[in-house]
Protein backbone atom coordinates (compact mmCIF):
# COMPACT_ATOMS: atom_id res chain seq x y z
CA UNK A 1 0.00 0.00 0.00
CA UNK A 2 2.07 3.52 -1.11
CA UNK A 3 1.80 6.47 0.57
CA UNK A 4 2.59 9.75 -0.56
CA UNK A 5 3.46 12.55 1.51
CA UNK A 6 2.22 15.93 0.45
CA UNK A 7 2.83 17.92 3.49
CA UNK A 8 3.96 17.49 7.02
CA UNK A 9 3.92 20.75 9.23
CA UNK A 10 4.98 20.67 13.17
CA UNK A 11 1.85 21.88 15.20
CA UNK A 12 1.30 21.71 18.94
CA UNK A 13 4.47 19.31 19.39
CA UNK A 14 3.10 16.65 16.49
CA UNK A 15 2.82 16.38 13.27
CA UNK A 16 -0.20 17.38 10.49
CA UNK A 17 0.09 15.81 6.91
CA UNK A 18 -1.73 15.26 4.04
CA UNK A 19 -1.14 11.90 2.18
CA UNK A 20 -1.82 10.88 -0.94
CA UNK A 21 -2.71 7.13 -2.05
CA UNK A 22 -4.40 5.09 -5.25
CA UNK A 23 -7.65 3.64 -3.57
CA UNK A 24 -8.93 0.07 -4.22
CA UNK A 25 -12.55 1.21 -3.77
CA UNK A 26 -12.97 4.56 -5.72
CA UNK A 27 -10.27 3.39 -8.31
CA UNK A 28 -8.65 6.84 -7.61
CA UNK A 29 -6.12 8.56 -5.99
CA UNK A 30 -7.59 9.91 -2.45
CA UNK A 31 -6.58 12.31 0.11
CA UNK A 32 -6.18 12.17 3.60
CA UNK A 33 -5.14 15.05 6.57
CA UNK A 34 -3.77 12.86 9.71
CA UNK A 35 -2.61 14.48 12.67
CA UNK A 36 0.08 12.58 14.78
CA UNK A 37 -0.04 13.85 18.60
CA UNK A 38 3.47 13.83 20.18
CA UNK A 39 2.46 10.87 22.62
CA UNK A 40 2.36 9.00 18.69
CA UNK A 41 5.98 9.90 18.47
CA UNK A 42 7.50 8.17 21.04
CA UNK A 43 9.09 5.06 19.76
CA UNK A 44 6.80 2.16 20.19
CA UNK A 45 3.48 4.30 20.78
CA UNK A 46 0.19 3.20 19.30
CA UNK A 47 -2.62 5.72 20.24
CA UNK A 48 -6.26 6.04 19.82
CA UNK A 49 -7.62 7.70 16.64
CA UNK A 50 -10.46 10.01 15.48
CA UNK A 51 -12.05 9.75 12.62
CA UNK A 52 -13.30 13.19 11.24
CA UNK A 53 -16.06 13.04 8.58
CA UNK A 54 -16.34 16.33 6.69
CA UNK A 55 -19.41 17.77 5.06
CA UNK A 56 -20.41 19.03 1.60
CA UNK A 57 -18.08 20.63 -0.24
CA UNK A 58 -15.06 19.68 1.48
CA UNK A 59 -11.98 18.36 1.09
CA UNK A 60 -9.22 16.82 3.63
CA UNK A 61 -8.17 20.25 4.43
CA UNK A 62 -11.26 22.29 5.45
CA UNK A 63 -10.89 20.72 9.26
CA UNK A 64 -7.52 20.68 9.48
CA UNK A 65 -6.97 24.41 8.46
CA UNK A 66 -10.38 25.71 10.84
CA UNK A 67 -11.26 23.57 13.42
CA UNK A 68 -8.31 24.11 15.71
CA UNK A 69 -8.54 20.60 16.17
CA UNK A 70 -4.74 19.69 17.33
CA UNK A 71 -4.41 21.71 20.37
CA UNK A 72 -6.96 19.32 21.64
CA UNK A 73 -5.31 16.47 19.94
CA UNK A 74 -2.08 16.90 21.69
CA UNK A 75 -3.49 17.20 25.34
CA UNK A 76 -5.30 14.21 24.72
CA UNK A 77 -3.00 12.22 22.56
CA UNK A 78 -5.45 11.60 19.97
CA UNK A 79 -4.57 10.81 16.17
CA UNK A 80 -6.80 12.47 14.38
CA UNK A 81 -7.53 11.43 10.53
CA UNK A 82 -9.64 13.92 8.03
CA UNK A 83 -10.50 12.04 4.39
CA UNK A 84 -11.47 13.92 1.67
CA UNK A 85 -14.96 13.44 1.00
CA UNK A 86 -15.89 11.63 -2.47
CA UNK A 87 -13.35 10.29 -5.14
CA UNK A 88 -11.70 12.96 -7.05
CA UNK A 89 -10.28 13.55 -10.75
CA UNK A 90 -13.55 11.70 -12.21
CA UNK A 91 -15.69 13.52 -15.03
CA UNK A 92 -18.82 11.36 -14.32
CA UNK A 93 -21.90 12.71 -15.86
CA UNK A 94 -23.18 15.62 -13.55
CA UNK A 95 -20.58 14.35 -10.83
CA UNK A 96 -19.63 18.50 -11.13
CA UNK A 97 -22.71 20.16 -11.53
CA UNK A 98 -24.21 20.25 -7.83
CA UNK A 99 -22.61 21.07 -4.29
CA UNK A 100 -24.90 18.32 -2.97
CA UNK A 101 -23.93 15.26 -5.44
CA UNK A 102 -21.30 13.80 -6.58
CA UNK A 103 -17.88 15.51 -6.17
CA UNK A 104 -18.00 16.61 -2.43
CA UNK A 105 -20.90 15.05 -1.80
CA UNK A 106 -19.98 11.13 -1.43
CA UNK A 107 -22.51 11.18 1.69
CA UNK A 108 -20.30 8.02 3.14
CA UNK A 109 -22.38 5.33 1.20
CA UNK A 110 -21.39 2.28 -1.89
CA UNK A 111 -23.19 3.45 -4.43
CA UNK A 112 -25.19 0.31 -5.63
CA UNK A 113 -26.13 2.68 -9.27
CA UNK A 114 -24.19 3.08 -12.04
CA UNK A 115 -22.21 5.16 -13.05
CA UNK A 116 -21.23 5.77 -9.32
CA UNK A 117 -20.98 2.36 -8.05
CA UNK A 118 -17.25 1.72 -9.96
CA UNK A 119 -16.06 5.31 -7.82
CA UNK A 120 -18.00 6.30 -5.12
CA UNK A 121 -17.73 3.80 -2.16
CA UNK A 122 -17.27 6.01 0.62
CA UNK A 123 -18.59 3.67 3.01
CA UNK A 124 -16.13 0.89 2.52
CA UNK A 125 -13.07 3.31 2.01
CA UNK A 126 -13.40 5.22 5.15
CA UNK A 127 -14.41 2.02 7.17
CA UNK A 128 -11.86 -0.41 5.75
CA UNK A 129 -9.63 0.85 2.95
CA UNK A 130 -8.33 3.62 5.13
CA UNK A 131 -8.42 2.56 8.15
CA UNK A 132 -6.13 -0.68 7.18
CA UNK A 133 -3.72 1.75 5.64
CA UNK A 134 -3.47 4.31 8.25
CA UNK A 135 -3.04 1.10 10.94
CA UNK A 136 -0.06 -0.07 8.00
CA UNK A 137 1.54 3.48 8.13
CA UNK A 138 1.33 5.17 11.15
CA UNK A 139 1.28 4.43 14.94
CA UNK A 140 -2.69 3.93 15.70
CA UNK A 141 -4.02 1.49 18.28
CA UNK A 142 -7.11 -0.16 16.13
CA UNK A 143 -8.50 -1.13 19.12
CA UNK A 144 -9.27 2.25 20.20
CA UNK A 145 -11.18 4.20 17.39
CA UNK A 146 -13.93 6.98 17.85
CA UNK A 147 -15.48 8.73 14.55
CA UNK A 148 -17.40 12.19 14.63
CA UNK A 149 -17.93 14.67 11.79
CA UNK A 150 -20.07 17.24 10.35
CA UNK A 151 -23.54 17.71 8.97
CA UNK A 152 -22.81 14.88 5.99
CA UNK A 153 -19.95 14.14 7.81
CA UNK A 154 -21.98 13.62 11.50
CA UNK A 155 -24.38 11.30 9.41
CA UNK A 156 -21.26 9.47 8.30
CA UNK A 157 -20.32 9.48 11.99
CA UNK A 158 -23.61 8.31 13.34
CA UNK A 159 -23.77 5.45 10.36
CA UNK A 160 -20.69 4.34 10.88
CA UNK A 161 -20.71 3.71 14.49
CA UNK A 162 -24.36 2.50 14.86
CA UNK A 163 -23.64 -0.34 12.24
CA UNK A 164 -19.98 -1.20 13.71
CA UNK A 165 -20.73 -1.03 17.11
CA UNK A 166 -17.45 -3.21 17.83
CA UNK A 167 -15.18 -1.25 16.02
CA UNK A 168 -15.98 2.08 17.12
CA UNK A 169 -15.92 2.96 20.95
CA UNK A 170 -17.11 6.31 20.63
CA UNK A 171 -19.38 8.66 18.48
CA UNK A 172 -20.37 12.70 18.34
CA UNK A 173 -21.15 14.71 15.44
CA UNK A 174 -22.32 18.45 14.82
CA UNK A 175 -25.26 19.42 12.75
CA UNK A 176 -25.49 15.46 11.60
CA UNK A 177 -28.13 14.99 8.75
CA UNK A 178 -30.00 11.72 10.76
CA UNK A 179 -32.81 11.79 9.04
CA UNK A 180 -31.51 11.27 5.40
CA UNK A 181 -33.99 9.40 3.98
CA UNK A 182 -36.92 12.40 4.71
CA UNK A 183 -34.87 15.26 3.99
CA UNK A 184 -33.63 17.14 0.28
CA UNK A 185 -30.38 16.48 0.46
CA UNK A 186 -30.73 12.83 1.81
CA UNK A 187 -33.26 11.94 -0.51
CA UNK A 188 -31.56 13.60 -3.62
CA UNK A 189 -28.62 11.66 -2.71
CA UNK A 190 -29.87 8.01 -2.31
CA UNK A 191 -31.62 8.38 -5.13
CA UNK A 192 -29.00 9.02 -7.20
CA UNK A 193 -26.54 6.63 -5.42
CA UNK A 194 -28.68 3.97 -4.03
CA UNK A 195 -31.83 4.34 -6.39
CA UNK A 196 -35.33 4.53 -5.89
CA UNK A 197 -36.10 1.27 -3.55
CA UNK A 198 -35.99 3.32 -0.17
CA UNK A 199 -35.69 -0.18 1.69
CA UNK A 200 -31.91 0.29 0.99
CA UNK A 201 -31.91 3.67 2.11
CA UNK A 202 -32.51 2.58 5.92
CA UNK A 203 -28.84 0.61 6.10
CA UNK A 204 -27.54 4.61 5.84
CA UNK A 205 -29.82 6.24 8.08
CA UNK A 206 -28.89 6.90 12.09
CA UNK A 207 -32.79 7.20 12.94
CA UNK A 208 -33.52 3.79 11.16
CA UNK A 209 -30.35 2.26 11.86
CA UNK A 210 -30.35 3.09 15.60
CA UNK A 211 -33.33 0.90 17.41
CA UNK A 212 -32.23 -2.39 15.74
CA UNK A 213 -27.96 -1.24 16.68
CA UNK A 214 -25.82 -2.95 19.47
CA UNK A 215 -24.36 0.36 19.82
CA UNK A 216 -24.91 1.85 23.87
CA UNK A 217 -22.00 3.85 24.41
CA UNK A 218 -23.08 7.59 24.97
CA UNK A 219 -23.91 9.34 21.50
CA UNK A 220 -22.74 13.78 21.98
CA UNK A 221 -24.63 15.90 18.91
CA UNK A 222 -24.03 19.61 19.03
CA UNK A 223 -26.15 21.82 16.64
CA UNK A 224 -26.29 25.36 16.65
CA UNK A 225 -29.87 26.97 16.69
CA UNK A 226 -29.09 29.79 14.23
CA UNK A 227 -28.44 26.83 11.58
CA UNK A 228 -30.04 27.72 8.54
CA UNK A 229 -30.42 24.31 7.68
CA UNK A 230 -32.45 23.10 11.16
CA UNK A 231 -35.36 21.83 10.42
CA UNK A 232 -35.60 21.40 6.69
CA UNK A 233 -32.39 19.39 6.47
CA UNK A 234 -31.41 18.81 10.08
CA UNK A 235 -33.97 17.16 12.28
CA UNK A 236 -31.44 16.35 15.42
CA UNK A 237 -34.88 16.08 18.11
CA UNK A 238 -35.79 13.03 15.53
CA UNK A 239 -32.95 11.04 16.38
CA UNK A 240 -32.66 11.77 19.88
CA UNK A 241 -35.94 10.54 20.38
CA UNK A 242 -35.21 7.46 18.62
CA UNK A 243 -31.88 6.91 20.22
CA UNK A 244 -33.85 7.30 23.81
CA UNK A 245 -36.55 4.78 22.74
CA UNK A 246 -33.63 2.59 21.91
CA UNK A 247 -32.21 3.28 24.91
CA UNK A 248 -29.48 4.60 23.67
CA UNK A 249 -27.58 7.74 26.34
CA UNK A 250 -27.66 10.55 24.37
CA UNK A 251 -26.74 14.59 24.77
CA UNK A 252 -28.32 16.50 22.31
CA UNK A 253 -27.31 20.58 23.07
CA UNK A 254 -28.49 23.22 21.40
CA UNK A 255 -25.86 26.01 20.84
CA UNK A 256 -27.95 29.33 21.17
CA UNK A 257 -27.23 31.74 18.23
CA UNK A 258 -24.42 29.43 16.51
CA UNK A 259 -25.11 28.36 12.86
CA UNK A 260 -23.55 25.94 10.79
CA UNK A 261 -19.88 26.91 10.02
CA UNK A 262 -16.39 25.44 11.16
CA UNK A 263 -17.06 28.42 13.78
CA UNK A 264 -19.45 26.41 15.30
CA UNK A 265 -17.50 23.41 14.97
CA UNK A 266 -14.00 25.19 16.47
CA UNK A 267 -15.89 26.80 19.32
CA UNK A 268 -17.13 22.91 20.09
CA UNK A 269 -14.62 20.73 19.27
CA UNK A 270 -12.56 20.63 22.35
CA UNK A 271 -15.59 19.25 24.36
CA UNK A 272 -16.03 17.11 21.41
CA UNK A 273 -12.48 15.74 21.65
CA UNK A 274 -12.41 15.13 25.18
CA UNK A 275 -15.56 12.74 25.24
CA UNK A 276 -13.65 10.48 22.46
CA UNK A 277 -10.49 10.61 24.79
CA UNK A 278 -12.97 9.60 28.24
CA UNK A 279 -14.22 6.41 26.01
CA UNK A 280 -10.88 5.68 24.68
CA UNK A 281 -8.54 6.18 27.27
CA UNK A 282 -6.54 3.20 28.14
CA UNK B 1 -17.87 56.18 7.87
CA UNK B 2 -19.91 53.48 6.68
CA UNK B 3 -19.17 50.16 7.45
CA UNK B 4 -20.82 47.26 5.32
CA UNK B 5 -21.37 43.91 7.61
CA UNK B 6 -20.01 40.65 4.97
CA UNK B 7 -20.73 37.84 7.36
CA UNK B 8 -21.12 37.46 11.02
CA UNK B 9 -20.68 34.16 12.91
CA UNK B 10 -20.87 33.55 16.65
CA UNK B 11 -17.29 32.09 17.90
CA UNK B 12 -16.38 30.63 21.58
CA UNK B 13 -19.53 32.78 22.65
CA UNK B 14 -18.30 35.81 20.84
CA UNK B 15 -19.17 37.47 17.23
CA UNK B 16 -16.57 36.94 14.50
CA UNK B 17 -17.05 39.28 11.61
CA UNK B 18 -15.97 40.18 8.08
CA UNK B 19 -16.61 43.82 7.27
CA UNK B 20 -15.82 46.34 4.29
CA UNK B 21 -15.90 49.84 4.09
CA UNK B 22 -14.65 52.79 1.63
CA UNK B 23 -10.75 53.67 2.41
CA UNK B 24 -10.04 57.29 2.21
CA UNK B 25 -6.34 56.00 2.45
CA UNK B 26 -5.97 53.42 0.30
CA UNK B 27 -8.98 55.53 -2.26
CA UNK B 28 -10.73 51.35 -2.46
CA UNK B 29 -13.29 49.44 -0.37
CA UNK B 30 -10.71 47.36 2.37
CA UNK B 31 -11.88 44.59 4.31
CA UNK B 32 -10.91 43.85 7.80
CA UNK B 33 -11.32 40.69 10.17
CA UNK B 34 -12.94 41.69 13.47
CA UNK B 35 -13.54 39.25 16.39
CA UNK B 36 -15.20 40.56 19.79
CA UNK B 37 -15.04 38.17 22.55
CA UNK B 38 -18.02 37.47 24.69
CA UNK B 39 -16.64 40.33 27.25
CA UNK B 40 -17.59 43.00 23.98
CA UNK B 41 -21.13 42.13 23.89
CA UNK B 42 -22.14 42.82 27.36
CA UNK B 43 -23.38 46.62 28.12
CA UNK B 44 -21.35 49.14 28.55
CA UNK B 45 -18.06 47.46 27.31
CA UNK B 46 -14.77 48.43 26.55
CA UNK B 47 -12.58 45.74 25.58
CA UNK B 48 -9.18 45.75 24.77
CA UNK B 49 -7.85 45.48 21.01
CA UNK B 50 -5.06 43.48 19.50
CA UNK B 51 -4.36 44.09 16.06
CA UNK B 52 -3.07 41.17 13.67
CA UNK B 53 -1.09 42.33 10.32
CA UNK B 54 -0.89 39.23 8.33
CA UNK B 55 1.73 38.00 5.73
CA UNK B 56 2.74 37.91 2.51
CA UNK B 57 -0.82 36.65 -0.01
CA UNK B 58 -3.09 36.85 2.90
CA UNK B 59 -5.91 38.57 3.05
CA UNK B 60 -8.15 39.26 6.58
CA UNK B 61 -9.26 35.94 6.18
CA UNK B 62 -6.22 33.33 6.59
CA UNK B 63 -5.40 34.41 10.02
CA UNK B 64 -9.07 34.49 11.26
CA UNK B 65 -9.93 30.73 9.95
CA UNK B 66 -6.21 29.41 10.53
CA UNK B 67 -4.99 30.37 13.53
CA UNK B 68 -7.29 29.42 16.68
CA UNK B 69 -7.21 32.36 18.32
CA UNK B 70 -10.64 32.93 18.90
CA UNK B 71 -10.69 30.54 21.68
CA UNK B 72 -7.47 32.68 23.67
CA UNK B 73 -9.13 35.60 22.79
CA UNK B 74 -12.44 34.97 24.45
CA UNK B 75 -10.72 33.81 27.45
CA UNK B 76 -8.72 36.75 27.88
CA UNK B 77 -11.53 39.41 26.97
CA UNK B 78 -9.21 40.83 23.83
CA UNK B 79 -10.73 41.67 20.73
CA UNK B 80 -9.09 40.86 17.10
CA UNK B 81 -8.46 42.99 14.27
CA UNK B 82 -7.15 41.16 11.38
CA UNK B 83 -6.85 44.14 7.95
CA UNK B 84 -6.22 42.71 4.43
CA UNK B 85 -2.41 43.26 3.40
CA UNK B 86 -2.78 45.79 0.27
CA UNK B 87 -5.74 47.64 -1.43
CA UNK B 88 -7.89 45.36 -3.76
CA UNK B 89 -9.59 45.74 -7.08
CA UNK B 90 -6.93 48.03 -9.03
CA UNK B 91 -4.78 47.28 -11.91
CA UNK B 92 -1.71 49.17 -11.48
CA UNK B 93 1.18 48.13 -13.97
CA UNK B 94 2.69 44.89 -12.15
CA UNK B 95 0.32 44.76 -9.49
CA UNK B 96 -0.48 41.38 -9.64
CA UNK B 97 2.49 40.36 -10.90
CA UNK B 98 4.31 38.80 -8.28
CA UNK B 99 3.46 37.32 -4.84
CA UNK B 100 6.06 39.89 -2.80
CA UNK B 101 4.84 43.15 -4.49
CA UNK B 102 1.89 44.51 -5.15
CA UNK B 103 -1.75 42.66 -4.45
CA UNK B 104 -1.11 40.98 -1.13
CA UNK B 105 2.45 42.39 -0.05
CA UNK B 106 1.52 46.38 1.00
CA UNK B 107 4.53 46.05 3.71
CA UNK B 108 2.71 48.34 6.24
CA UNK B 109 4.31 51.25 4.49
CA UNK B 110 3.33 54.65 2.96
CA UNK B 111 4.58 54.49 -0.39
CA UNK B 112 5.94 57.60 -2.11
CA UNK B 113 7.01 56.18 -5.78
CA UNK B 114 4.21 56.62 -8.23
CA UNK B 115 1.81 55.33 -9.21
CA UNK B 116 2.07 53.39 -5.83
CA UNK B 117 1.67 56.33 -3.19
CA UNK B 118 -2.14 56.93 -4.20
CA UNK B 119 -3.26 53.92 -3.25
CA UNK B 120 -0.79 51.55 -1.03
CA UNK B 121 -0.96 53.88 2.14
CA UNK B 122 -1.22 50.90 4.75
CA UNK B 123 0.93 52.47 7.25
CA UNK B 124 -1.48 55.31 8.03
CA UNK B 125 -4.01 52.38 6.92
CA UNK B 126 -3.59 50.53 9.96
CA UNK B 127 -2.56 52.91 12.12
CA UNK B 128 -4.89 55.72 11.49
CA UNK B 129 -7.49 55.15 9.56
CA UNK B 130 -8.22 51.65 10.44
CA UNK B 131 -8.17 51.98 14.46
CA UNK B 132 -10.85 55.61 14.48
CA UNK B 133 -13.54 53.34 12.06
CA UNK B 134 -13.15 50.25 14.85
CA UNK B 135 -13.54 52.75 17.40
CA UNK B 136 -16.64 54.47 16.02
CA UNK B 137 -18.26 50.81 15.89
CA UNK B 138 -17.05 48.77 18.37
CA UNK B 139 -16.35 48.41 21.94
CA UNK B 140 -12.68 48.96 21.98
CA UNK B 141 -10.63 50.98 24.35
CA UNK B 142 -8.51 53.00 22.38
CA UNK B 143 -5.87 53.30 25.43
CA UNK B 144 -5.55 49.13 25.63
CA UNK B 145 -4.09 48.50 21.68
CA UNK B 146 -1.47 45.95 21.28
CA UNK B 147 0.05 44.74 18.11
CA UNK B 148 1.38 41.48 16.51
CA UNK B 149 1.81 39.88 13.23
CA UNK B 150 2.99 37.21 10.97
CA UNK B 151 6.62 37.26 8.74
CA UNK B 152 5.86 40.47 6.75
CA UNK B 153 2.82 41.19 9.33
CA UNK B 154 5.19 40.54 12.38
CA UNK B 155 7.54 43.62 10.65
CA UNK B 156 4.51 45.75 10.23
CA UNK B 157 3.99 45.28 14.11
CA UNK B 158 7.34 45.75 15.45
CA UNK B 159 7.69 49.16 12.98
CA UNK B 160 3.97 50.46 14.19
CA UNK B 161 4.84 49.41 17.83
CA UNK B 162 8.47 50.74 17.74
CA UNK B 163 7.44 53.87 16.32
CA UNK B 164 4.07 54.18 18.55
CA UNK B 165 5.14 53.14 21.59
CA UNK B 166 2.64 55.81 23.64
CA UNK B 167 -0.29 54.30 21.06
CA UNK B 168 0.43 50.53 21.86
CA UNK B 169 1.09 49.35 24.93
CA UNK B 170 1.86 45.46 24.22
CA UNK B 171 4.11 44.07 20.74
CA UNK B 172 4.49 40.60 19.63
CA UNK B 173 5.89 38.78 16.10
CA UNK B 174 5.97 35.46 14.55
CA UNK B 175 8.86 34.60 12.21
CA UNK B 176 8.64 38.84 11.44
CA UNK B 177 11.03 40.12 8.27
CA UNK B 178 13.04 42.29 11.31
CA UNK B 179 16.07 43.67 8.89
CA UNK B 180 13.92 44.56 5.42
CA UNK B 181 16.59 46.90 4.19
CA UNK B 182 19.05 43.71 4.18
CA UNK B 183 17.18 41.14 2.71
CA UNK B 184 15.24 40.62 -0.60
CA UNK B 185 11.55 40.80 0.18
CA UNK B 186 12.40 44.19 2.10
CA UNK B 187 14.59 45.36 -0.55
CA UNK B 188 12.19 44.52 -3.68
CA UNK B 189 9.17 46.19 -1.35
CA UNK B 190 10.89 49.12 -0.74
CA UNK B 191 12.45 50.43 -3.72
CA UNK B 192 9.30 49.71 -5.31
CA UNK B 193 7.84 51.54 -2.62
CA UNK B 194 9.95 54.20 -1.31
CA UNK B 195 12.10 54.36 -3.98
CA UNK B 196 16.19 54.25 -4.33
CA UNK B 197 17.08 56.49 -1.45
CA UNK B 198 18.34 54.07 1.20
CA UNK B 199 18.03 56.43 3.72
CA UNK B 200 14.03 56.41 3.72
CA UNK B 201 13.76 52.92 4.21
CA UNK B 202 15.00 53.36 7.92
CA UNK B 203 11.34 54.51 8.91
CA UNK B 204 9.94 51.08 8.03
CA UNK B 205 13.24 49.01 9.49
CA UNK B 206 12.50 47.25 13.13
CA UNK B 207 16.27 46.87 13.52
CA UNK B 208 17.19 50.53 12.42
CA UNK B 209 14.33 51.80 14.70
CA UNK B 210 14.63 49.64 18.03
CA UNK B 211 17.52 51.81 18.99
CA UNK B 212 15.87 55.43 18.62
CA UNK B 213 12.67 53.93 19.80
CA UNK B 214 11.01 54.97 23.24
CA UNK B 215 9.64 51.78 23.16
CA UNK B 216 10.19 49.70 26.66
CA UNK B 217 7.84 47.16 26.84
CA UNK B 218 8.62 43.54 26.77
CA UNK B 219 8.91 42.07 22.93
CA UNK B 220 8.09 37.90 22.12
CA UNK B 221 9.23 37.18 19.41
CA UNK B 222 8.54 33.40 17.78
CA UNK B 223 10.73 31.64 14.78
CA UNK B 224 10.19 28.31 13.70
CA UNK B 225 14.37 26.49 13.27
CA UNK B 226 12.85 24.66 10.36
CA UNK B 227 11.54 28.16 8.64
CA UNK B 228 12.76 28.07 4.87
CA UNK B 229 12.97 31.77 4.68
CA UNK B 230 15.27 31.37 8.25
CA UNK B 231 18.61 33.45 6.99
CA UNK B 232 17.69 34.74 3.91
CA UNK B 233 14.83 36.48 4.32
CA UNK B 234 14.50 36.42 8.44
CA UNK B 235 17.20 37.37 10.65
CA UNK B 236 15.63 37.31 14.08
CA UNK B 237 18.83 36.73 16.04
CA UNK B 238 20.01 40.56 14.18
CA UNK B 239 16.77 42.25 15.42
CA UNK B 240 17.55 40.52 18.64
CA UNK B 241 20.69 41.99 19.10
CA UNK B 242 19.91 45.42 18.39
CA UNK B 243 17.34 44.98 20.79
CA UNK B 244 19.06 43.95 24.00
CA UNK B 245 21.71 47.12 23.01
CA UNK B 246 18.91 49.57 23.11
CA UNK B 247 18.17 48.05 26.90
CA UNK B 248 14.70 46.73 25.07
CA UNK B 249 13.84 43.57 26.87
CA UNK B 250 13.19 40.62 24.27
CA UNK B 251 12.45 37.39 24.32
CA UNK B 252 13.08 35.60 21.01
CA UNK B 253 11.92 31.90 20.71
CA UNK B 254 13.42 29.64 18.04
CA UNK B 255 10.70 26.78 18.24
CA UNK B 256 12.55 23.64 17.22
CA UNK B 257 10.71 21.79 14.21
CA UNK B 258 8.22 24.76 13.28
CA UNK B 259 7.73 26.31 9.57
CA UNK B 260 6.46 29.35 8.76
CA UNK B 261 2.72 28.17 8.05
CA UNK B 262 0.01 28.78 10.13
CA UNK B 263 -0.12 25.33 12.08
CA UNK B 264 3.27 27.21 13.90
CA UNK B 265 0.97 30.28 14.37
CA UNK B 266 -1.80 28.21 15.95
CA UNK B 267 0.73 26.43 18.07
CA UNK B 268 1.83 29.87 19.55
CA UNK B 269 -0.91 32.30 19.55
CA UNK B 270 -2.62 31.48 22.92
CA UNK B 271 0.80 32.19 24.27
CA UNK B 272 1.12 35.78 22.23
CA UNK B 273 -2.47 36.33 23.22
CA UNK B 274 -1.63 35.96 27.18
CA UNK B 275 1.88 37.78 26.01
CA UNK B 276 -0.76 41.10 25.34
CA UNK B 277 -3.51 40.33 27.91
CA UNK B 278 -0.90 40.81 30.58
CA UNK B 279 0.01 44.00 28.91
CA UNK B 280 -3.53 45.20 28.37
CA UNK B 281 -5.07 44.08 31.60
CA UNK B 282 -6.64 47.03 33.76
Amino acid sequence: MTLETLSENKCFGGIQGIYQHPSRETGTPMRFALYRPPQALEPGARVPVLWWLSGLTCTEENFTIKAGAQRYAAEHGLMLVAPDTSPRGLDLPEEHAAYDFGSGAGFYVDATVQPWARHYRMYSYVTGELPALVAAHFPMDPARQGVSGHSMGGHGALVIALRNPDRYRSVSAFAPIVTPSRVPWGQKAFTGYLGEERALWAAYDATALVGGSEWRGPILIDQGDADTFLGTQLTPEVFADAARTAGVPITLRMQPGYDHSYFFVATFIGEHIAHHAAALAG
